[in-house]
């Protein structure tokens, strides 16, 4: 199953679960007809992967830059975007890049706060300002009422390491003091950007991934991306006005904040 | 009603509730015999009230600069603390400062954003880090088993405004949508200190102190800052291990993350 937006766009798109995002897309669904694959670096050999993908799907993928940290690059990608999209605008909105670290807050470094804070947190309410023109123009050319992700929407990939309520249990185990700031702070946001564009028929969720096995996720990890994306764009396709504003992980299960 | 600790530091303590609680505290309780008072500027007009309650109570009230956006001045503060409450180390600390906007997402610019961070995440963090040692040492002094605010601890001052699930119904009235970030930060921050400092019996708190007529909360608000404050130090004094990492408002009633 994947969704049906016709324009999408994934950040952090040349590995892990964003990587695999734009494979199970362009390879399963027939929909999209424009995948912007973002990263920080096209032409590095971290986004070989990614290039070779869109060798093979010339018409659909678009590789192009996007530091989420570099508001410069942010805007500059809302604009290659929208002279590509129009007045058609875009779809879907994935925010997936993320850093992440495991450190305890006694090991966690003001720099890294910081970081994590610039990257996860900063950076995707820059995407969501600069893509919201985009964003209306999908909503408006839709027609149809009420959400949906194939009409305008924002996914942002969060974790379960950020719902405050499950920090007591898992804390110990998993510190990550820093990502689960950053991400707490993104669950904010993305409620708060949920109520603020309602009115403008655009829905935004919070996912959640599942453990998964990618650098990120390291090899302990329990399921693979392949897995873990095969979920979450279910989830994406089954969206509708009830999940707006709301915390799922990849089979749709709710998460508490 | 006012809590036991016998040292206490408090934040932005030159206005608002900050100022209300060394009041409280110093004219109330005979129990606290050390209060560190910090401002940003100790000698210029805006703490001019606050020095003037010190000239009042000058064995028990020392000012002392602190900006929790400046490393180098929380330090500074940490090392003349430890000089005066030694071995003693310090019961409470009140980590009240704060800045806040009322502008919705698409108002709030990167610098926004990030200024909210700064004062209301990165500054407790680092104050925390930097004034564990004092507290471990209040920790260690106490002799009794347990968790209180007279023994050690640390109380986040944030809001209701900070609560994500709270956040669906009161966005629209008031979005203040970068102050929610930074508040749902600090309660994520505070539930992880809680659970990293629990082993030394060191106790975290979020509180929220109400809607109140302060700078801050403006003319609108419900309660002035005696009756916000009065309830503050009562829930303080009251707080044991069960509220450890509890999000509480000024009368001790639970808020949902
Ligand atoms: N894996 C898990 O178990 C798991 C669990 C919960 C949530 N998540 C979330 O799922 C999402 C994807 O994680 P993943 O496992 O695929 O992580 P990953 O394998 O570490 O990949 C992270 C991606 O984000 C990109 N990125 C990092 N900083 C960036 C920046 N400043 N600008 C643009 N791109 C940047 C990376 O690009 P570079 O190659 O340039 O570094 C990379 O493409 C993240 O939001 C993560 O928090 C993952
Ligand atoms: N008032 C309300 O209705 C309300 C509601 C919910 C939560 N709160 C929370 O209650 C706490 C106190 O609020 P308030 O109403 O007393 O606010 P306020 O009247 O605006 O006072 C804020 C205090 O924080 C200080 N401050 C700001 N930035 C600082 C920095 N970088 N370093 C050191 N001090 C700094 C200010 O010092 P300067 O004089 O130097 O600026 C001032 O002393 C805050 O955490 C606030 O978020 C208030």
């Amino acid at each position: 199953m994947a969704t049906k937006a016709v324009s999408v766009l994934i950040t952090g798109a040349n590995r892990g679960l964003g990587l695999e995002m734009v494979k199970q897309l362009v390879e399963a669904s027939r929909d999209v007809r424009k995948l912007f694959a973002c990263c920080r670096d096209p032409d590095g050999p971290r986004a070989e992967a990614l290039q070779t993908l869109a060798k093979k799907h010339p018409d659909v993928i678009a590789v192009v830059r996007l530091d989420a940290t570099d508001l410069c690059s942010i805007k500059q990608c809302a604009q290659q975007v929208g002279s590509v999209v129009g007045t058609g605008g875009l779809n879907l909105l994935i925010n997936n890049a993320a850093v992440a670290v495991r450190t305890t807050m006694q090991e966690t470094t003001p720099e890294e706060l910081q970081h994590m804070f610039s990257t996860n947190v900063m950076g995707p309410m820059n995407i969501i300002k600069e893509f919201l023109p985009h964003l209306r123009a999908a909503a408006k050319a839709s027609g149809t009422p009420g959400m949906s992700s194939c009409k305008a929407a924002i996914v942002n990939i969060s974790s379960i390491l950020g719902s405050i309520e499950g920090a007591k249990e898992s804390y110990a185990t998993y510190p990550c003091f820093s990502y689960r700031v950053s991400k707490a702070a993104l669950n904010m946001l993305t409620l708060c950007a949920s109520e603020e564009l309602k009115k403008d028929e655009i829905l935004l969720s919070v996912l959640h991934p599942g453990w998964v096995r990618t650098d990120m996720g390291g090899e302990e990890g329990e399921i693979d991306a392949t897995e873990s994306v095969r979920g979450l764009l279910g989830v994406m396709a089954s969206l509708t006005e009830k999940q707006n504003g709301g915390f799922l992980d990849w089979k749709g299960r709710s998460i508490p904040w």
